[in-house]
């Protein structure tokens, strides 16, 4: 069970080019995703109604696509327009359209009730559009539901054990943290945590060698179904950064997009940003690394948490004080889902 | 549910040699095959009755197979005749035996009721036995349904686009052609398709540099539960090849034969033919090869249709007018399983 | 369904040094097996209470583990007794612990009520802990019910035709032998096979060249759920070992515990041992060797048979003379299982 009426990343502006036919299942459904000839990205289901072929292993013809079984041809609404050796197409002969919006370098895609689509809510990630802000836009395919990957990111306890070496840098963040209140919000939560006179962690430490003891600070939004926005930012310790004075400070802005693919396989989208003004290629390259380095370490974590989950589904999670902000958003989606079902 | 009082190829004859004790999943079930020292062909459970190992793990004695688990000995009819260490063997320690057809450089198998074998319903493909005619036997496995592999088939109009460069040659092919009415049989279908005034394929291009513009014909024969035969042709274009007149053609007889695995995967069992006095065996080579080619570009698209239909088993396929064919095909077949399973 | 109330080997000690936390399936139960501190081997769930992360992918704190996730701290018994950033630590947040013994290099786990554990329980095989015999124990990892590979042993004709030309030395092993009459033991069953007169085993002519015609013994000792013990010896012929006679007789001790993983994967422990005084590791080396290339000989056959018996639930084994023992201890476990489950 998942949402369905909100916007998923189906992929990067930049996958869907060079008359590229991307299949790819999204929600359990196998979607085709391409831009035509027109400029226009397109979604339809990826399965040609006829006999069930692929329409991604099709070929693109300006803005339609033709099955290369026995070449029925598909305009962007997903109505078949041609039957070679036919002389009639019958109009129930269409394959289901998506909607789609291609903006800030993401194509999303609204999966659920076509009459409810509404674009004022795709969630909005700035930097990508502003050009003082860098990073490599990335994707990790996971075999685990989207919803352990959404846990881990809404405790962001967790990069003092699972991330101490790469981004986390001290099992003492935890304890030495100071946090704000939980901002609950009705599609999400926001939360700031604080890590006062503490040592820059080795992903920073690596491309900034100069930086003594910093004042830390980590500001989590997250959105249902699953967004995860951070900012994150370092200030040489003591210069009164809570008060607001950012000067001397690094700052990073973090994106990650889960899209569930099946139950238990996920989609991954991410981005790291910075503002660097020199040396700007090597910083991004050094971040993005950084980064796929800790995600790799999520990554064995939470899909052997999905084994173990898999294997006993009586077992009942217990929940610690942390737990409140993933509480939040898991009884978001639940209360989603429930209303969507009431409402069909 | 297959049909199974009928003929099944179970191998190629040339399969059987060197004490070959072949271990074959035929039907969802586990048949061992081997030729006895005395020529015969025999089949039988590929499951030793006392403990279940597999009888194709064993050795051959004579006409006889012996289980190296602990050394019970089965004759050719499934019997077991010695057990090391007991003096007596009980009557009710045997295996399933499966009646066999070795013609034809053909082994045919009937896994349905053994009174009702029929040796005059094995389908005939008089090439094989003829000297004239040159060709090299080969298998594919395909993880589809058997089905959708004779469903591709039955509708010779893939050729123009699954085989536009290979075997094809021409996505006009579907809107020029010619068919000569569906000849619907008790046991199959009969059609022909001419493509007058056309190019070469490829795959004939390869070995037929002097050759013009043709006139092509394909007459398919089909049988259930799965089984056809193509004869295929070219003519130099114009000279009367429609009145009979087959001077300065080339021609070629083609057989396949779908054998069920299990319900998911398939043998695919197949030879295509050519009556060449010169270079036969270069001809030969090429054929195959080329033919092959194709074969691999039919399985790339029906494995992906196994996988679409797997994933969604709600989804109705919607026909168009060139599956009258595979309609009849399948509508054979179904009323085949529906007797068998009355008269059971 | 397996038998809980016993003791299971879960490991070799010597697996369990460096501070290694072993992950492992037992019984379908996932179990983190570790050596503390303390020199005690710990055995618990391997899944955190909080996230249902494994706890294998923690690490060791003295005699406590420490979940990477969140970093809970579990100690020995399975209680949290850390939360880093919370102060305190609800009692209902703990793990199931096992009970352990650490016995004759063998680490024995009672999987079932631990109100039963009875350490007098545990199966004794003393060559393991006595200096003057000698062997390198190893292990095995089966796709097959624990049952089938128990089921090969107490059939030690399979030596006949599964070994031939490793373990057994001749297919007349099974004719020529003489057995005692099967001793049927409460929880097992103790039975001896002579082969008077015949070869040395190919696996004792590589290492024994000097030796003649012998008089062979193996004395096979089964117990429930799956522990095997065998004596096995080799007497110059007519020297009177019927008669108690070992002068010049070579004897070999092996011990093999099979724990069921899954209900279909297997924990297979093993070890082969000999007290010759000269060339000792040579002589261990070569033994290993050999027998671990009997066992892959019984591992091709009885994974085969676990694959032909999934296929088809209905198959129904018939039996022969020589499955007394078999029986038997299918009939003990059987029995055991049932009696547990009217207990509980």
């Amino acid at each position: 069970m998942f949402m369905k009426n909100c916007w998923y990343v189906a992929a990067w502006s930049h996958e869907l080019i060079d008359d590229a036919l991307v299949g790819r299942t999204l929600l359990n459904e196998k979607v085709l995703l391409y831009r035509g000839n027109d400029g226009k990205v397109c979604a339809m289901e990826d399965r040609c109604c006829h006999r069930g072929a692929r329409l991604s292993m099709g070929r693109l013809e300006g803005n339609c696509v033709r099955c290369m079984y026995h070449g029925l041809l598909f305009d962007s609404s997903g109505a078949c327009v041609e039957i070679p050796g036919q002389e009639s197409v019958p109009p129930n002969l269409k394959v289901r359209n998506y909607p789609i919006v291609d903006t800030g370098h993401l194509v999303w895609i609204w999966m659920g009730e076509p009459t409810l689509v509404d674009e004022s809510k795709i969630p909005d990630f700035p930097y990508l559009k502003d050009p003082a802000w860098h990073g490599r836009p990335d994707y990790l395919h996971y075999d685990a539901n989207y919803q352990l990957i959404a846990d881990n990111l809404a405790d962001i306890n967790h990069i003092a054990y699972v991330h101490t070496n790469t981004l986390g840098g001290s099992e003492r963040y935890v304890v030495e943290q100071t946090a704000s209140p939980l901002e609950k919000l009705d599609d999400g939560f926001r939360l700031t945590k604080w890590h006062m006179n503490s040592d820059l962690p080795p992903f920073v430490k690596k491309i900034e060698k100069k930086m003594g003891k910093v004042d830390r600070w980590n500001t989590v939004e997250m959105k249902v179904p699953a967004y995860f926005f951070l900012e994150s930012g370092f200030s040489p310790a003591g210069t009164g950064i809570e008060k607001g004075n950012k000067e001397g400070s690094l700052e990073f802005h973090n994106f990650q997009a889960m899209t569930p693919e099946t139950d238990r396989t996920t989609h991954f989208f991410w981005v790291y940003m910075h503002n660097q003004k020199k040396d700007v290629e090597l910083y991004s390259h050094s971040l993005h690394d950084s980064i796929l380095e800790g995600f790799h370490e999520d990554k064995a974590i939470i899909e052997a948490q999905q084994e173990v989950l898999d294997a006993d589904p009586k077992f009942k999670l217990r929940a610690i004080a942390s737990d409140a902000p993933l509480s939040h958003l898991r009884w978001l989606v639940d209360k989603r889902i429930k209303e969507e079902s009431t409402q069909a």
